[in-house]
């Protein structure tokens, strides 16, 4: 059992677990305004504070970083896994206000698509959050971080054949811009996943 | 204390002092170019010598970490610091060249404000750096890690409001890409030193 | 000599030298599309099979190093190196559909030229992770990662050229972005080689 000696008063797996549950919420908002376009301010709106939630608990996990004494995993560990979490909202924030206010016609079915991934690379996130507290877990947490993997994969195939179809078919140049500019920052958020994956199993294969 | 044993002959913090120095020294030229435009090509040539000058001190601390025996934190640490140092000034670089060979007409107010959030996030980076020799300063070390964040933000504020100007305000499609490249590559700007902040503070979650 | 007590059955420096062989011939499968581009489509097919070799010796890397008792590098150090030279081979594979299906009328000198350095770098990643068996090698080493960087610089001048002249000679939007795009994903690729040489410098710091 990993969790020995954590004080009381803070746990960061549990502070881990608030941040990946936010990224969930994020990245469903997010897909509800790629199927909702005409929502697509008050969507934002609601993404925005979900990112200053989870501003919050990234600044309290820091403050506590600080402060105790003993941590269940390595300091500069816990550091990385808050930060790339909260840069996972961060970039799902980002995305979805360039996504508003670029004033696209409507969605189309690649940003759909795209965003369907970055759901699915957030509730594996979870999972393998959630995991992380006992070694016994750590095989699980392997195969969710090769989803998260995957979902990276997924939206960058998506990506390509995006950007395909866009110089293909659309003539105008400030729609292309826009379009590209879209599909390139929801592919971002995938890197980012893929960023917290790395960071979750570089503690698994330091841990075992 | 921290600074123990360290050799006589090589002082990495003074290193790192340098090259904040530099960084700062490269965003009042970057500011300087956004508020003299006229003199864009001989201020991108100041920032290029800038650039070369963070160069010689980046070579001359990864030389001495290969040879000394000793180091005040730990190596790697040392390493990311001093890269992601020297990253910001390159950043400086290519966004200054960018705007000076991009022959924009005149900078907007938008690509003003950004590059003062860039002298104000090097200006935190200088005082961070200058507070590492000490824990007795590491309370001080992180107020200035959070306001470098804070420039980061401000400054990803002011990209999505340029943008949105820009989409709405500009039709000719070149001067949008123009723009568009000219406010991303200043926004990487503060990435790249949130990256600087978040190896400080990092180092501090460490030692504490 | 560093290399002691690795079980005979996973040999992670040749898990690195095998990764680091498929990024060089995927860099020059890169080249070869620039110089040949009326086979652009079969030679992008090749690199995918490249990268899904790299794929599977990354996976198996992996999935040895969560099992492995005694590994001859921190395990942090494996995971992070694998993990930068696979993101290499990724990025090579990116740029090379992107111009495939971008359907440029023909490469120019510069994207030429950047393939060249990608290619250059590629082999100093060869070299540089055929040395990291032995601390004997390590000056060696050194010097390799500091010709990635001059690659890296390289193909930085280069972009800054291309994107320049691309701006005063075409006028057509579409072209423009068509370009920017390409000339920024080959210099993507050197960015992260350059990731690679500093994980590489960075065991090397810390071993000596």
């Amino acid at each position: 059992m990993l969790r020995r000696f954590i004080p009381q008063e803070f746990d960061f797996f549990d502070c881990f677990e608030k941040a990946a549950a936010e990224a969930v919420t994020a990245a469903k908002l997010l897909l509800k305004m790629t199927e909702n376009y005409g929502d697509a301010d008050p969507i934002a709106r609601e993404i925005e504070a979900v990112e200053h939630a989870c501003d919050d608990i990234t600044h309290q996990a820091m403050d506590r970083l600080n402060k105790v004494f003993i941590t269940p995993l390595d300091r500069e560990d816990i550091h990385a896994i808050i930060i790339r979490l909260d840069d996972v909202v961060d970039l799902i924030h980002a995305s979805s206000s360039r996504m508003a206010f670029l004033h696209i016609e409507k969605p189309t079915t690649h940003s759909i698509n795209m965003a369907k991934q970055i759901v699915r690379g957030c509730e594996k996130i979870a999972d393998a959050v959630r995991g992380l507290r006992f070694t016994k877990n750590y095989e699980q947490v392997t195969k969710d971080c090769i989803a998260i993997h995957e979902a990276e994969n997924a939206a960058d195939d998506l990506l390509h054949y995006a950007l395909a179809e866009l110089f293909t078919t659309v003539k105008d140049p400030i729609t292309v811009i826009k379009w590209k500019d879209i599909y390139e920052s929801l592919e971002a958020v995938t890197d980012r996943q893929e960023a917290v994956a790395n960071a979750l199993h570089g503690v698994i294969v330091k841990m075992s």
